[in-house]
């Protein structure tokens, strides 16, 4: 289990944010250090559908009791600290806290809007995580920062149950080999008939036509509309 | 280099939103279809430093349009298509846009915040792609949506920079946007001049050959050949 934990966030719209962002992932245990304002109807508008993970929220006073029961937290940091734990990537730091997850109750811990964390609050982390951001302008959203950290979670999760992915494709009748060399037999009658393609001067004609057609991989209608096409292309000459 | 391309966006924070998403990342091709209103300064209060990537968006009317001179489209969708282009995760895709991307300019398409992209705008996209969400709540924010892919393209870039890849394929002159959709204009007349095509009962005749020339990934001289020979039909017909 993870705990998305937010630390004195000011503006009541981010909470909304984090806690569809979270939804959208599969993540559901909010826990709110001090925040300025809470429950609020801002937060509840910019959660849309996640007005139960607002609901279940768990309002605390300090970090220290929102890392109560776990077994390993990490801090999101855009800055590098003086006395650096250590720092991992996004995509890291979540394939860290999946693993650690097996073994107890975990948090991902976001400061401040502004500030971040104190040090203290720091110090209570186990590691720093940073999302490889532009140099020039790396300021997330916290909204958009819990986006991608829950999403990077959930790929890990996906990654470590080995879920397969999306397939790349619904699986339809591919073309026969004969199938295909009847297509190009067709094809290279037709054009002829028609005058585009040469025989005494074929030029790499069909090479160029084999090899778009090897790339895109046919299947068996595909190959028929092609050749009904061809076959009408064939009557008007007639 | 990488367009973001927003079509008919309903609301202008999501405008801003996504304008500071892309600019956390690196990204700063920002094009919008038909927004409900732009500019607006709800935009530019979610976009905070991101106001440079607002003033330089282009608006267009269509998506077509939006798609100019674009090398290789991918548009990302929630829910599985009839027909569908092939369909890569959030990550795959990112790695396939940054290694078209070296080819030419490449463009990522979200539709709008309810309805996503109609058939016809989802038909002009090589690829489909979609966030591996909780099924049971998918409903990313949009600015949120756009802060994860732009996440995961600058983690291609930055993989892509550590281990340079080779290039899917040996490196020929890809077809434009405009060459692709002008061979389907020629396409589907000549298809009706033979006969084969009924513009009264089309079925799914032009949507299953988009289906097979996306997969291919045409390149500009492959257009050139199959315009040839439509050229050449269309002449034996008068």
């Amino acid at each position: 289990m993870i705990r998305i934990v937010l630390v004195r966030t000011s503006h009541p719209g981010n909470i909304g944010a984090a806690a569809r962002a979270m939804k959208t992932m599969g993540l559901t245990r909010l826990y709110l250090v001090a925040p300025d304002k809470f429950p609020d109807p801002v937060a509840d508008a910019r959660a849309t559908g996640a007005l139960d993970v607002l609901a279940a929220a768990t309002v605390c006073e300090t970090l220290e009791e929102a890392l109560g029961g776990t077994v390993h937290a990490a801090a999101l940091s855009a800055r590098r600290r003086e006395l650096p734990h250590a720092v991992r990537d996004a995509r890291q730091a979540a394939a860290e806290l999946v693993a650690h997850g097996r073994n107890g109750e975990v948090a991902l811990v976001f400061g401040t809007e502004m500030a971040g964390l104190s040090n203290a609050e720091a110090g209570l982390c186990r590691e720093f995580v940073t999302i490889p951001a532009n140099p020039d302008y790396s300021s997330l959203n916290l909204g958009s920062a819990v986006q991608v950290m829950a999403y990077e979670v959930r790929m890990a999760v996906l990654d470590s149950i080995a879920a397969p992915r999306p397939a790349p494709e619904p699986v339809r009748e591919p073309a026969r080999f004969e199938d295909i060399e009847n297509l190009f037999r067709h094809l290279e009658t037709t054009m002829t008939e028609t005058g585009f393609l040469d025989p005494a001067q074929p030029k790499r004609l069909m090479p160029r036509l084999r090899r778009l057609f090897a790339r895109a991989g046919l299947e068996k209608e595909e190959v028929n509309i092609l050749r009904g096409f061809l076959t009408s292309v064939n009557s008007v000459r007639k």
